[in-house]
């Protein structure tokens, strides 16, 4: 096998950012190449989001990669709330002037992309461990990776890292060169997909004296649910019965039926954070997806905030090619860090506002219900909920 | 002096939520007795709130305590948000259709009130300390008091508590019949007032580093300032200089200009708490005001929610006495608490969302000042804060 050893844009990481990227460049001419640490199975696998904002699709449409999408993707026009007991419907179209969002699993995305990518290019190679990034402060940053038991090195104009929070870009930038900031929540999601047709059309967001619960889905045939559990919960010590009785009693409200029961065949349990790195770029480095920033999955926007950044980079390195001016590259953090930080706030409300924390007075449950209660009243809170889930301009 | 012995309401505390009250049954030709522990000069000099709803303004008017209020009262048509070197002015009017507030300071509410109770009836004693208030689950409830050294007692139909959290009328209800929820706030208000010219039309709301200020005022020659300070602070020991240098540098934002100086003729710390008791009632027991719920000052809602809360018991009263049915008196509880919570998630947000918690971290500083550039940018954020601050519909 050739090893490319020149690139434009190296991209690190081959998961939903990293992908579009390729396919966004490849399409302007720009030459780049995908490293990915893993092995195509695992990464068609890895169980993520499922809620596409409409600005994710027309960038997936405008990179050529939505065929499938627009055949089995199914929009949703709302979300329900259920809180004290009663279940409320916030309609995205009528409080957004016509945004909607789409349920398509980013498992499906990734494979659509990589499907696409492996038939027309750029270069995408598996198993290929990236273990350095060098040369950030130069013209021609490296990355040194081992393939197939082999070291190789791919020099780069750019490079990008599309490789998670736990990636090797990031360790690219000289300590305290970027800052970063979090927040760790003091509970975790316990998720379980299930072969069982969903009891409902759209997502429903469950405030309970028990904790949050989610009901969700992959398509008409498979569930998807999440209940609120404690740090650290093992995902193999709850029976199914369980995990439905809980589901069941959480989703409760006055005019509602029970879950649709089926096998349960994937269950994790994922800790959720916040987390932002700023700026998103060091020298001839820049952070995108994951890699720059983390949110809890409660407000849909982990995905969705990868396909921003990685669509203001692809105009960037599009406006580079096109006219020699890195000003798009050089303005790519400050673009992306205000809809970052929009993103990070809406998913903080929607986290702290639906959640149990154990540490929460009686005071502080009752604000969350004034809250909830002032979403079903109030035309304008249901409409900053509404803007901000089915999602913000890019750009 | 003939003491009064039988009364159908009898009142117990004489700040703007019991005053208001005798003032809107004496209307209506209900029977009542308003009896204050403290003396009439401290009444009227107690430093409180100073910002009134257009709900609270029309309580007055249609009490006809509000001549002087037409005359002296100065219209604020918004306020204004100063956050990361900003300023941005947040319009009521146009975000409310039409909503806005006026600046006349409680201990004017106050004098009013009294002169005319005083004119007019009914009975209001001063220096009339209530220590007990026994029978709430009986026909005829009885407070007793002592004034001038004397014990007495009078028996009432209805008691209605206005003496605030620390009051009396609170320990009515056996202990377990009501619940109180609480937060209290880990930093307290310096207040001061000044004889200096405010140096700007409207209020203004200042998140920075160092803390929340906010620049406020009493009359077109007297300003009422604060500054976030930690609890426990002495209001002596800062320098007056000090305090305008601190109150200049928070404030401070693109554009501004600093505050007008002048002698500071009062100073005092306020720490800042959330609480509310529910039910708002026990038998034949109300609680109006601060004696049912405190909200943190920062969203001006204080006094705005007592004249709510008497508004709805003068109706309910009148209701019984030209019915006989305690229909609305039965449901004042349930009425008054759903409006109760929004103010309290209100002022919880407007304080949260301004302060600094010596806990909080960098990630908490930048959500807060996401959430403040979204009020600045998006119409439905603004609408929403707008709303609440202007005042919702009373009952």
């Amino acid at each position: 096998m050739a090893y490319p050893s020149r690139t434009r844009v190296g991209i690190v990481g081959a998961g939903p950012a990293g992908l579009l990227l390729a396919r966004q460049l490849h399409r302007q001419g720009i030459d780049c190449v995908v490293l990915e640490s893993r092995d195509r199975a695992y990464v068609e696998q890895r169980q993520r989001a499922g809620i596409l904002e409409q600005g994710t699709v027309d960038a997936l449409l405008e990179a050529g990669a939505a065929d499938r999408l627009q055949r089995e993707g199914l929009p949703h026009d709302g979300i329900e709330l259920r809180f004290a007991g009663r279940a409320h419907r916030v309609d995205f179209p009528s409080l957004t002037g016509g945004r909607r969002v789409w349920v398509y699993a980013q498992t499906e995305v990734v494979k659509d992309l990589i499907a696409l990518q492996l038939q027309e290019g750029p270069p995408l190679l598996f198993e290929a461990q990236a273990h350095a990034v060098e040369g950030a402060d130069t013209d021609t940053p490296v990355i040194r990776y081992t393939h197939a038991g082999r070291e190789h090195t791919l020099t780069c104009d750019w490079v990008v890292g599309c490789d998670g929070y736990h990636g090797v870009t990031r360790r690219a930038a000289p300590e305290r060169t970027l800052s970063t900031y979090e927040r760790v929540y003091p509970y975790s999601w316990f998720g379980i997909l299930a072969d069982a047709p969903p009891a409902y059309d759209e997502l429903i967001y469950a405030h309970s004296g028990r904790g949050f619960a989610l009901a969700s889905m992959r398509s008409p045939q498979v569930s998807r649910l999440y209940l609120q559990v404690p740090n650290g919960t093992d995902p193999d010590g709850w029976s199914d019965e369980r995990i439905w009785d809980e589901l069941d009693t959480r989703l409760a409200a006055a005019g509602t039926r029970p879950l649709n029961r089926g096998p349960i065949t994937a269950r994790s349990v994922l800790p959720m954070r916040s987390s932002v790195t700023e700026p998103m770029r060091y020298g001839r480095v820049l952070l995108a997806g994951d890699a720059a920033h983390i949110v809890p999955p409660t407000g849909a926007k982990g995905l969705n905030l990868a396909a921003a950044d990685v669509t203001v980079l692809a105009r960037a390195f599009g406006h580079l090619a096109a006219t020699g001016s890195t000003d798009l590259l050089d303005a790519y953090s400050d673009t992306c860090l205000r809809r970052v930080w929009r993103a990070e706030h809406f998913s903080w409300f929607m986290t702290t506002t639906l959640h149990t924390d154990p540490a929460q007075s009686p005071f502080d449950t009752r604000l969350q219900l004034s809250q909830l209660d002032r979403v079903a009243t109030s035309p304008h809170a249901a409409a900053e909920l509404a803007a901000n889930y089915a999602g913000l301009p890019v750009g």
